[in-house]
């Protein structure tokens, strides 16, 4: 039947009064029930659909779903009550949307989080307040100071004196919050990049003279950021935004912990320092976990050479930080205290929902050098955090840590870490077990990489020549990007999949298969059956040559 | 009685059991009905307090505020249940926290969102899709394109056969999400600068090379953007950020109504063009609805002088953007169309809760220019939204528009668009008709701004001299400071203020009150009301000296 023969539907018309209804919470207690029954079909209709499957399946392909999204005019009229589109979310995007939560999606630092985190974002979003300005916070502003002073204690373990004196000062900052790990890293090489290039005589600073006249003023010809090969991507993008390049941004290569050959960076800078064109080094990063494969840093040692050569130490602990409220690993991160910066994700370790970053300095005072002010808001002397932020208008994502902190404590979060931790570590154990597989990785804190490696293949290799080793891998990429597409198609687990490169001459890319163990639900049962089913995937993909 | 020798409360214990517990959705009706209890606890509790007062009061004031978050230490073990925590944060937090939502608050940018908003983001929390990589959001990434197209196409009125090929088109980019105007912003200044000095023989362009490498190789020594006086800050920023230099963000002079002088802008670029440093214009900027006077710039004289001079033209309409839904007052923004890049909101006239911004582009190839991708996301040919984008994680705000839209239709947008703008129009008439106020900035969209100027100084200064005129202007400077700040104390009502410049020599700071019609329960009355304050207050200083 066609769509224009069906009966007609009663049709919704925009009006004032209606509209108006909407900005108004209800009085009466039918209109209030309604509004509960809309949050009861969200939070328990969201939740049978949950419990299905991971979700990334190719029942319906993404090509399917790409055409039925093709409309592109704005209805005039209302199309849908909220009752209906929030059916159409629940029945009809929900499906086809990826459940994170489920414990057997561990390919990506995205995850379950806990049920009340919903709660406290629909107070920050009833609240709506902006904390750009205090004039549209007010109390939050205060509050997000004291978070950011909580989260610098437990990096910085400054004194008690020097919180007293922070933790309220309108003139200093510990470090701000930002929408994610990407404008963390970035907003720490900004102040980094600001700091190096600072007015001095005859020059007003790189913030308003810009790049160029800032290597003229310093007399030098480039200016370069050194971290492992395993950096986040951000780092480059900052390097870009940044105007300094990121070609500049060097990938110092990795020893066999997937952590920065100390070595190689040693060369690096003696080969900068004695270089024709003059070079002047930004900022050092140490990485905290490592997207791919978790690693962390020697963060001693990279502090140590920071200090000689004065230069900024910037850690990326977007992945890693909250391991400091584990008193069983903290000590993973020794070292973390001696950064000028640290980058740390709320919505990773922290569980918040999406996103949240933060950007921590050691020293409170670094951050004006990104100071901006205006006449109608983030006027000297105000309280207003906007003043020193790379964000506009930010929503209260500090209530949220504030209030998560209270709920859980530390000790609670350390619960969770712990359990990552020591799950990747049972399931590195796991993998070294079964003949058809190889720890490529091993855990440092919960995320490893294997491949699937055939045993007969295994036991063929050590008599082969290096070309037929060669041979042997690039079949073995293919199978492992295979099996991890298959898997995912079929909707039950999901793990990620990357690329490394091995260390022993040939030199090569090696295709992975990436876990992050951070659902608290995941255990080696779960993962005993996602190992199962890519050793099923595999048999299969004999069978069908 | 002292803390420690109350009887003593039941100590929380951090446990795993309790914590799994709430990464479970709850299977039976105990559990469920004390987490929508909770619900119901956040959305009527804040709604008592949010009917009481606009509470951006110097009752409790923030100094008394700071002195009650001096705490640093994270608790080890759980502080409070979540119920507790809820409790406080609706009895506690929410009365020291700004109504925004005040019909009464028509002090800035953020006002009252339509109570579904909380169900929408409620939705988007539950699912914690992240939308840099398709394998994190699947079917989110392919309504954000579709919303995205959607929002193009009002701005940019493209044939059908153009959206047909974009829309779900894996290799162009119609726009992109941003967290707020200010990344929006950052965004299209970002894509400019690498289209400006674009890869070519013996270059591989200024996102890689940096920007000393970038003006070696296009010969230049500068670089510019031209904006208003009006521009907002973020534009600044920006310059900062990408290396260009923030004193290179050119403020040219605005004429009577607030809108980029044309005369001052074609002198500054016969200027740049003849001066001695060789200067490139990376953009014109054109506002459409600036921060401070709501005024909207003559963009398709803008996109003249662009299109003349080979510039990219971009359209600051965070603001003003959701004026194209008003068949109205779209007119206002005629020549949008003709912009490379324009930036709109979705937090402000959107209504949705903070935070959304927005950019859009005339070329859907021309994101090319930020592309990144990595080995374990955002890989080349894949659908990941994040491969061009300024952000990293990022949360399916776009699921909240795309459920507004079909929620309110365009003319339920419309209807509070006219709204804004007419009862700004209303006030504006009854600014003038008052004595003891001056209009100094009448409304273009649906902001204006004022000042106090009681009759009896009006009719003395016509009689005075110059340097009487500007002692005369200092003290009514003084007396609408102070006027503003205690009715912003006392908690009834807020207007904002800024400073803006005399057109009229002798040219002078005129510190003016600003008002942002944008809440749909803001009308002449409540306006009046605010305006009887205000000369109420006046009254006050006067008897107190």
């Amino acid at each position: 039947m066609d769509k224009n023969t069906l009966p007609p539907k009663k049709k919704l018309v925009a009006d004032w009064q209606t509209l108006t209804r909407t900005f108004i919470r209800p009085e009466n207690d039918a209109a209030k029930s309604t509004l509960i029954k809309y949050m009861e079909q969200i939070l328990f209709g969201l939740h049978d659909f949950l419990k299905k499957h991971v979700g990334f399946t190719e029942e319906v392909s993404l090509l399917d779903l790409s055409t039925r999204f093709t409309d592109t005019l704005i209805s005039e009229n209302p199309e849908k009550k909220l009752t209906d589109v929030i059916t159409d979310l629940v029945e009809d995007i929900a499906p086809h949307a990826v459940n994170v939560a489920s414990p057997y999606f561990v390919g990506h630092m995205t995850s379950a989080i806990p049920f009340f985190m919903v709660h406290l974002k629909s107070i920050v979003t009833a609240l709506n307040q902006n904390v750009v300005k205090v004039e549209t916070s007010k109390v939050v502003s205060v509050v997000e100071k004291q978070v950011l002073a909580k989260i610098h204690r437990l990096i910085y373990q400054e004194s008690e004196a020097f919180y007293h004196e922070h933790i309220q000062n309108i003139r200093t900052a510990l470090g701000c919050f930002t929408e994610n790990g990407t404008f963390a890293n970035l907003t720490a090489l900004w102040v980094a990049r600001n700091v190096l290039f600072a007015p001095k005589k005859g020059f007003d600073g790189v913030e308003k003279e810009g790049i160029q006249a800032a290597y003229r003023a310093y007399g030098i010809e480039r200016c370069v950021v050194l971290i492992s090969r395993r950096g986040h991507y951000s780092l480059n993008k900052a390097g870009g935004l940044l105007g300094i390049g990121n070609q500049n941004i060097v990938a110092i290569d990795v020893d066999e912990n997937n952590r920065i050959d100390l070595d190689c960076l040693h060369k690096t800078i003696r080969k900068i320092k004695n270089g024709r064109t003059k070079t002047a080094i930004l900022a050092i990063v140490g990485i905290a976990g490592t997207t791919e494969t978790g690693s962390v840093d020697p963060l001693p040692k990279l502090a140590e050479i920071c200090a000689e050569n004065r230069i900024h130490f910037h850690v990326d602990a977007a992945w890693g930080g909250p391991t400091l409220m584990s008193e069983k690993y903290a000590h993973l991160l020794a070292g973390i205290e001696l950064a000028d910066s640290v980058s740390v994700d709320g919505h990773k370790q922290f569980y918040m929902p999406m996103t949240c970053g933060m950007v921590y300095f050691k020293d409170p005072t670094i951050m004006d050098a990104i100071i901006y002010h205006t006449h109608y808001v983030n006027r000297p002397g105000s309280v207003d955090l906007g003043i020193k932020s790379l964000s506009g208008s930010r929503e209260a994502n500090s209530l949220i840590l504030d209030s998560a902190l209270k709920i859980m404590g530390s000790r609670g979060y350390a619960l969770l870490i712990d359990h990552g931790i020591e799950t990747a570590q049972k399931f590195a154990e796991e993998i070294e077990k079964r003949s058809n597989f190889q720890l490529i990785t091993p855990p440092e804190l919960n995320i490893l990489t294997y491949r699937l490696y055939p045993s007969h293949i295994k036991q063929e290799i050590s008599e082969q020549s290096v070309g037929q080793k060669t041979r042997i891998n690039e079949k073995l990429n293919e199978i492992n990007r295979t099996i991890q597409r298959l898997q995912r198609e079929a909707g039950k687990s999901f793990v990620s999949r990357t690329t490394l490169k091995t260390k022993n001459p040939p030199e090569q890319d090696i295709v992975v298969l990436r876990c992050v163990m951070m659902n608290p639900m995941t255990n080696i049962k779960i993962l005993g059956e996602i190992l199962d089913e890519q050793e099923e995937i595999y048999q299969r993909m004999l069978i069908q040559g």
